[in-house]
């Protein structure tokens, strides 16, 4: 009975200190820590908490409605949007979407989602699954059968997908691999062997041991330097990055102001940085100009080219399955991110709604890579030098998440010029068969993949990072652009006497509707505007943004395919939507068994008006990837992504009056290496 | 007479010095200013000599012959091929293409060029040409009713191309600007006039004097920092890299070496950086393995829009009318190149034959820009942590070549990992015309561009550059493939029990011949790569690199108009040869007013077998360029590129085994700022 009153009274003074630490948030900022406990003790002291199977799926911040945001901001004496949570929780196989008022620890909403698909499960339930094979026999006896020390057999949960079934438990497939000799779990898969797994009941559903292939081997495998042996590769010398006067931005709560950017940098379990209210300083105008309310990686879809039972299912959709953000990685200074780096960590919650601090999931960081941020030499005046250079610096922003055997590396650079540059690496290790082949000459059959070592194929698969861009040019309500360049042939005769034939004019098509702004790849040249057709530089051309891609792969598997219903989006480059406070995720909100009838390509079928509307991007960056050997046993990263670039949107340069930096000396220096 | 036998005496020292300089050469070495300065003694004392009106176009190295020069590099022991100069210079109006022995002073050919085309002038005669309007009554009085200071007009040569003419004398315009209040010359043409002169009579053929608009404003164009006024843009702190142990590269001549890579670092006055012979260490084989032989930018081709009497000649071949390597200019340590850049001049011969130095042309620089070469978390270990990262560090060797308004900054990037990386940074300063109109909404015309400011029209057009690749994989007999995805609709029934419907195989395509490899844009996706097809990994797979583009725009003008007729080849991404030690240079040997019958475009023609043989590929980075108001009166570095990455060339990551960098500590410094 103490016991019980001495958590009352707690529960009594966190609620009265609560409302302070809320008052000095940001609206958009992430569920504190605290915060994240006080929606679970909501959660658990409603009704719904009297049932112990509860779990907690999901649990951010549910998005301040944008006009009520927009009107806050632009008058910080109202009061400010209130601050709500979005909580995904099971209870007797329902799932429950529950909206929680932090401010008063209530529930304002409950509702029992009907539809297909299952959230992401939780790690308790993978872990708990992951261990079903060690207790089962027939399991036990296939590792025997391969020699294997079971001590060294690692298991890990990979999602089923759906294929076609009409009603379903929630299914997943155990897949193992073997450590023995490497840390490089990935390069020894148990091959043939499937478990099948309920993850509700968390009991095996089905077993198979259909093939037999050697085990490939250890050696080689691990890519820990402790493991490596002589030869090794030149070393460099080291070479570090110094601030005398320290970094330039400041970090105030989630908001980073550097240079003339401005933006909040929020974070979610399911999509990892969120970034908002990215606004640049305009010199003339003397005023902060929005540029993006909202970007963020909205899903990584990445299907496998094998269609094999122990492969078909490997269409993974990484943010919607196991949530990029509760899956961000600890960054490593000097390595990670150079030492001039500042962290930031994170928090989710855990399948009982406790919170989980994800320790340095962010750094932020000022680049200087040598580059040049715009110059000119004159050359032309007789007897007169002119030279002007100004050094390019850069802020990013990087988390690295960690999907099982790939490493995703995720960056925001801003640019003094106005660009900002979202980048994509990948990294980390393959996923690989076991195959009876030492040598490519042995092969007969399609092994779907690249023979990377002995008994090892790298499997083709491709990887679309889909991202949410709800762009705000200089206000909400903007237009989709193509600014198509157009041969012309040049008519012989009247005002002409040129001897050119041709030249390319621009035709510019502003998208009407989301129809018209579906972007296939595409063999016609055409700058993509994203501008605010209520706006003019002073000379008259409307303000905007271009965004530049790049690394354009789109999917080209079947459209009738099982995963690509959920993944249709990536049959395009760019798609756009008008803003919907409801369409957050590509392929849906519950991916898992989705049968994809929630997904941003049904969406857009409704062929909504977008010009002169508040309108969001969905920009693929995409890569087809066959293996090559160099990607064994650890990949160097591939890199891909875009540029927003602004596109009349300043009157002139915003980068002319950046002076430049002083010089840093360092003269009276001991190196201590 | 004592000023001869002086005269005499000193050649004869130089004579018996220049071997014990030469000795130590490479053969691939750019001239030495000695070199240079003995050639053109050759020269003149050769029966050239005789007459006075002899003038210097090109001097440069004449490649050694390639398997020559294979063999010597395969056994030192040998004699080195013979060190030869390629010389063009004009006399009575001919074209002499001279080979020299610098060994001996010989010549070793003249031979009179007798086709169509012109070398570059030479800047002698560029000056004098520019100096024609200012004595010539005509202009001047344009330049009295545009009421402008004639001191502060100043005049530049635009050469001419061909537009179908039978026969035609070198002919050049003169198109001058106002530097009244302001340095930036290219934002205050003289609009509507133009002075049509004899580059061989230095002579004027013609004036017009057509279209009168206001002159743009000079205010707001300057963009050196002294004459900025408040407010300015945020400035950041200064950083600066500090490497304690020095750079990790070593320069011997012009071999460098870094890391794992070696490469030679060539200069020619046509197209500036040659990267030649450059191999990558193989840990595990215990050699250094060829990966190209030489690269260079070939050709950069700048197309304008416009077609009026005023541009329509606008299509710029900037290295053969130009000179890419004689327009480098000067780099600016700190700014042009971090603080670790180390520099090196260069060398090329002026109109008399006579070497002039230009000064830090080349930067070579280790990058560390705070990105990831490769990591790995491994977090479905229970109970184990393991995490492995690698910072990249790689090695970049920039040129900037300045062709009038345009600053063209060329890097080749070194990683370890085995990519290089070759990125193309534009800046400088935009082309403009003088317009009537202040804003939009007075434009009732086509003006082929984007109103910038008050009365200045940025026109549109393309840049293409186009690199010579003749990639040697691990051997000069090479192959170029195509591997496309192909989509595979899975057939039911049978051995399949998948319900996947459909997945992507990769079908390789060898190129045969030349027409097989001409890449235009495609939809098909596909890796391209250069394989050796006479060796293969441990396992089976063909040696290869792979080529990774970027910015591919390729041309969109008729094919039959005259700049696209000697610019054929940038309608395709990709050409690829067999290695003819003729073809060079992509749109062919002497570019002003060439007809285009001796281009990349013809030779291909012939359809050569490019399989299993020395090949050549040619890849265009190109860029349809609209101009945006962000550009003007500078313009923000816009970049594009492509990557060499290794594909089935090592057994495996080559730079696993590189062990992390020992961290840089700098607790004792005193910054000095």
């Amino acid at each position: 009975m103490a016991l019980r009153a001495l958590k009352s009274l707690l529960l009594l003074v966190f609620f009265l200190l609560v409302p302070h630490s809320i008052s000095s948030c940001h609206p958009l900022d992430p569920l504190t820590p605290a915060e994240i406990n006080s929606i679970r003790r909501t959660v658990e002291h409603s009704q719904l908490g009297s049932n112990r199977k509860l779990t907690f799926h999901y649990v951010g911040l549910d998005d301040p409605d944008k006009p009520g945001l927009l009107s806050w901001l632009s008058n910080h004496t109202k009061t400010p949007p209130p601050r709500r949570a979005f909580v995904t929780a099971r209870l007797d196989k329902q799932i429950h979407n529950i909206i929680v008022d932090i401010s008063d620890n209530t529930i304002i909403s409950d509702r029992i989602y009907g539809g297909y698909g299952y959230p992401i499960p939780t790690s308790e339930e993978e872990a708990a699954a992951n261990a079903l094979p060690f207790s089962y026999m027939p399991f036990l006896q296939s590792a025997k059968k391969r020699k294997l020390d079971i001590a060294k057999v690692v298991c890990e949960t990979f999602l089923v997908g759906w294929f076609g079934e009409r009603k379903e438990k929630r299914v997943a497939k155990i897949r193992c691999f073997y450590r023995h000799g490497t840390d490089n779990i990935y390069m020894r898969p148990l091959q043939g062997v499937l478990v099948t797994v309920d993850l509700d009941e968390i009991v095996i559903l089905g077993f198979k041991d259909r093939i037999r292939t050697p085990m490939p081997k250890a050696e080689g495998t691990d890519y820990r330097a402790s493991k490596q042996r002589p030869p090794f590769a030149p070393r460099t010398n080291g070479m570090t990055i110094v601030q005398p006067d320290g970094p330039s931005f400041t970090i105030d709560g989630h908001m980073i102001r550097w240079a003339n950017w401005a933006f909040h940098l929020g974070f979610d379990a399911r999509v990892g940085p969120i970034i908002s209210l990215a606004s640049i300083y305009d010199v003339d105008k003397d005023k902060y100009r929005s540029v993006l309310y909202k970007g963020y990686l909205s899903e990584l879809y990445v299907p496998y080219m094998d269609v094999s039972d122990e492969w078909y299912y490997r269409t993974f959709f990484d943010a919607g399955e196991h949530g990029l953000g509760q899956c961000a990685v600890p960054l490593e200074p000097t390595r990670d991110c150079p030492s001039n780096a500042v962290f930031i960590d994170g928090y989710v919650a855990g399948q009982s709604g406790n919170s989980i601090k994800l320790s340095n999931i962010f750094c932020v960081f000022e680049r200087s890579a040598g580059d040049i941020m715009w110059r000119h030499t004159e050359t032309e005046i007789p007897g007169e030098k002119v030279r002007e250079v100004r050094a390019d610096v850069s802020l990013v922003v990087r988390m690295v998440t960690v999907i099982g055997n790939y490493d995703n590396v995720l960056d925001w650079e801003f640019k003094q010029s106005g660009s900002i540059k979202v980048m994509v690496g990948l990294t980390g290790v393959l996923e690989v068969k076991g195959v009876p082949y030492t040598h490519t000459n042995q092969i007969r059959e399609n092994v779907h993949g690249t023979l990377l070592a002995e008994n090892t194929i790298g499997v083709n698969h491709d990887h679309f990072f889909t991202y949410y861009l709800d762009l705000d040019i200089d206000g909400p309500d903007n237009s989709f652009i193509k600014a198509k360049m157009q041969t012309v042939r040049v008519m012989k005769g009247r005002n002409t006497s040129t001897p050119r034939k041709s030249y390319w004019k621009v035709v510019t098509e502003t998208a009407k509707t989301e129809a018209d702004a579906r972007l296939k790849p595409s063999l016609e040249p055409a700058d993509l505007l994203v501008v605010n057709p209520n706006k003019m530089t002073k000379v008259g051309n409307h303000i905007g943004y271009r965004l530049i891609g790049g690394s354009q792969a789109t999917s080209i598997l079947s459209d009738d395919d099982y995963p690509q219903i959920l993944g249709a989006y990536t049959k395009y480059e760019l798609m756009v939507t008008p803003y919907n406070r409801s369409e957050k995720w590509a392929p849906g909100e519950f991916v898992h068994q989705s049968h994809g009838d929630d997904t941003l390509a049904v969406w857009t079928l409704r062929n909504r008006s977008i010009e002169n509307r508040d309108i969001v991007l969905w920009y693929t960056v995409g890569f087809h990837h066959i293996p090559y050997q160099e990607d064994f046993p650890v990949m160097p990263t591939l890199s891909g992504g875009f540029v927003l670039r602004p596109s009349n949107f300043f009157d002139n340069n915003p980068v002319l009056k950046v002076l430049p930096s002083k010089p840093v000396h360092w003269p009276n220096c001991t190196a201590h290496v």
